[in-house]
């Protein structure tokens, strides 16, 4: 590649600072340092996280952010054989090391070796390949997709299927699989079982077809938004409710629907008093509820008797998947049919417009808008 | 029996209101009704439920503490076929029909048929077999162990190996179990794993003992009290970490002690703010924290990335074990010396000092105090 070795000056939308438009800008990307990877993105979508970390984070500014992405390697650092120029790749915001205490284990996903300096409340990385306009520009969890070109550390890269469309796949790179895998993996939903999904983004409904192929019998789909309704259909829910419809709490209403409470619940939202409530809509005795959606602004809360009746309650990132081995496998399970992507994908757009796809995204008007970026 | 099918009058000591002295009084007990046992109560033992009863609850008075007792069947309701009278049991606080969903699947001991009227929030019984002075006497918990007689339904009644010595085992009917079933049955701890014991009463001693008997390699015992860790080592306590020694919180001396964090913590206090701890205290990415401790006057809270993190929160009671079939295992464990029990009686006192046990205990003086109730 005649880029490779040389810094290469395209296109990103840099956040400059927090809860203000994104900024198209010309930047520079440095080569792939020892075990890096120079990655030319071809497509990427928006996901909420993009947004908490615009609009509810004070610090990791200025950056790049997108994290749900898909592209093409341009060109690799010293040690890196895994992967070649040309390479259809998902740049990974969790690491798999593969030789960590936590990659070791069959226990966790989550990686001790992820992004340098990585801090779970702290979404930028300490380390970056950008600049722009001469100041250092910070990778958003080590990704940065909405940029033409990112260079991220080989242990976050997962090489996939060469005949993979990059304009769909890229919704692999996080919210499909987080919501899935947070049914499969993380609660571990059995056959036969009532669950219920809070929120109907693209991480919810991703965690109603998880509770579908898990082999649930009854898939309760909760928005106040009703739109959401008809896509979450799709996905294999089967009861549709609207907590605006209802003057009990939806605990409640979903207890007495289902003889005492679901077996298990998902918040996919990133509001604590929805995960409360998610938790007490699961049955005492054996119910799983697993947060799934992110913030970092407040406490969630319980009484001590709702887990010592039997309750339990997780947590999920990336739905469980150990990021290298997973990426792949589900972009396969997707070019055989056995998961949805395309479903998810509710409008497209360029690069350029990404401020009207965080918009869409806010207003609870779309479920994933992809952005062309580089033509590939 | 002469006292069969008669109302039989006797001592108990009675909670005629919140934070008052018991008062040993003259009680009436009827006869079993249909399904039902009447007991005479031969040792009882003061569990922290029973103090937190008497002064932290408002309602359920006047009603007769004490859930941890063991005693011989005087006699025997319509329909009961599996007890006869001379049987030597111990009466349960939580219940095992066999016939409910709950009790069929083997995921929860949590029975739907406990005690009638059973609310998780309130501890006294609805229904009572007892008088005093005229008035109806609650039965707490179904049970009622500070009582020379007392009614309860078989449902909550394990027969037990007729040479167990009553004055001991009467401390499985309730904190031995549930301390040591917490790690065994609801922490699941694993061999070679690193445990933390928060609060060394019965309870937690109990956890540091199913932590040692599961294969733990190295097992945290925290109390403010550092007069139990000489006990603490008895049970296989390996460290011992009195909170007031730190300056830091307990959750970071034992994240720099265990390079992370422990993999299992139990919470045996009834501390909301020691929940949080003790979860704090548990590695990201594979940590499980139970809640064991009894309290409903607050909430208990963290910041959804601990458990994002990959931490799991449960709570546990009665240790997880279906009553019926799990006392008489315990008492053969015992028997069988694989389980200890002896170690944990640090008094014994008659059921008319009952309120001097109950001092010690607020002290935190004891382990366990056992009261000889009726001669045997
Ligand atoms: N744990 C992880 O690894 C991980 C990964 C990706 C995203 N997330 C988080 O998952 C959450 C969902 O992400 P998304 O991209 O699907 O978001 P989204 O904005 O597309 O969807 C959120 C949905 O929640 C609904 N909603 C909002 N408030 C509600 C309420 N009070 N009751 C019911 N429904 C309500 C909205 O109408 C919308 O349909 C976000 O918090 C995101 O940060 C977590
Ligand atoms: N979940 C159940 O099924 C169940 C059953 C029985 C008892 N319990 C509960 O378990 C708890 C323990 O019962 P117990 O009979 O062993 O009580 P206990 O009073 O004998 O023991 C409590 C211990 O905690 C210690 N402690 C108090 N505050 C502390 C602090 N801030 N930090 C560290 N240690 C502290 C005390 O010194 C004492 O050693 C109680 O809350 C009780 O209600 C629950
Ligand atoms: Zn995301
Ligand atoms: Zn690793
Ligand atoms: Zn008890
Ligand atoms: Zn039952």
């Amino acid at each position: 590649m005649a880029t490779a070795g040389k810094v290469i000056k395209c296109k990103a939308a840099v956040a400059w600072e927090p809860k203000k438009p994104l900024v198209i800008e010309e930047i520079e990307v440095t080569p792939p340092q020892a075990n890096e990877v120079r990655i030319k993105i071809v497509a990427t979508s928006v996901c909420h996280t993009d947004l908490y970390h615009l609009l509810e984070d004070e610090a990791g500014f200025p950056t790049v952010l997108g994290h749900e992405g898909a592209g093409i390697v341009e060109s690799v650092g010293p040690g890196v054989t895994e992967f070649q120029p040309g390479d259809k790749v998902i740049p990974l915001f969790i690491s798999q090391c593969r030789e960590c205490r936590f990659c070791k284990s069959p226990k966790t996903n989550q990686c001790e070796n992820a992004w340098s300096g990585r801090d779970p409340q702290m979404m930028a990385s300490a380390d970056s390949r950008f600049t722009c306009k001469g100041k250092k520009v910070l990778q958003f969890v080590g990704t940065s997709t909405f940029s033409e070109y990112t260079v991220v550390n080989q242990i976050a890269v997962a090489k996939i299927d060469p005949t993979a469309p990059l304009d769909k796949v890229c919704l692999l790179g996080c919210g499909i699989c987080t919501g899935y895998g947070a049914a499969v993996n993380t609660a571990k939903v059995e056959p036969g079982s009532t669950c219920a999904v809070f929120g109907l983004g693209a991480v919810g409904l991703a965690a109603v077809m998880g509770c579908k192929a898990a082999g649930a019998k009854r898939i309760f789909a909760v928005d106040i938004n009703p739109d959401k309704f008809e896509k979450a259909k799709v996905f294999g829910a089967t009861d549709f409710v609207n907590p605006k419809d209802h003057d009990k709490p939806i605990s409640q209403v979903l207890a007495e629907m289902t003889n005492g409470g679901v077996d298990y619940s998902l918040e996919c939202i990133g509001k604590v008093d929805i995960m409360r409530s998610a938790l007490e809509s699961c049955i005492p005795s054996w119910g799983v509820s697993v947060i799934v959606g992110w913030t970092d602004l407040e406490d969630f809360s319980a009484r001590p008797v709702q887990l010592i009746a039997g309750r339990t309650w997780k947590g999920s990132l990336f739905g469980g998947f150990k990021s290298k081995d997973g990426v792949p496998q589900m972009v396969k399970d997707y070019l055989d049919k056995k998961v949805k992507v395309d479903e998810f994908i509710t409008h497209n757009m360029t690069l350029d417009q990404v401020n009207d796809a965080i918009e869409l995204m806010k207003q609870s008007k779309c479920i994933r808008t992809v952005l062309s970026v580089s033509p590939q």
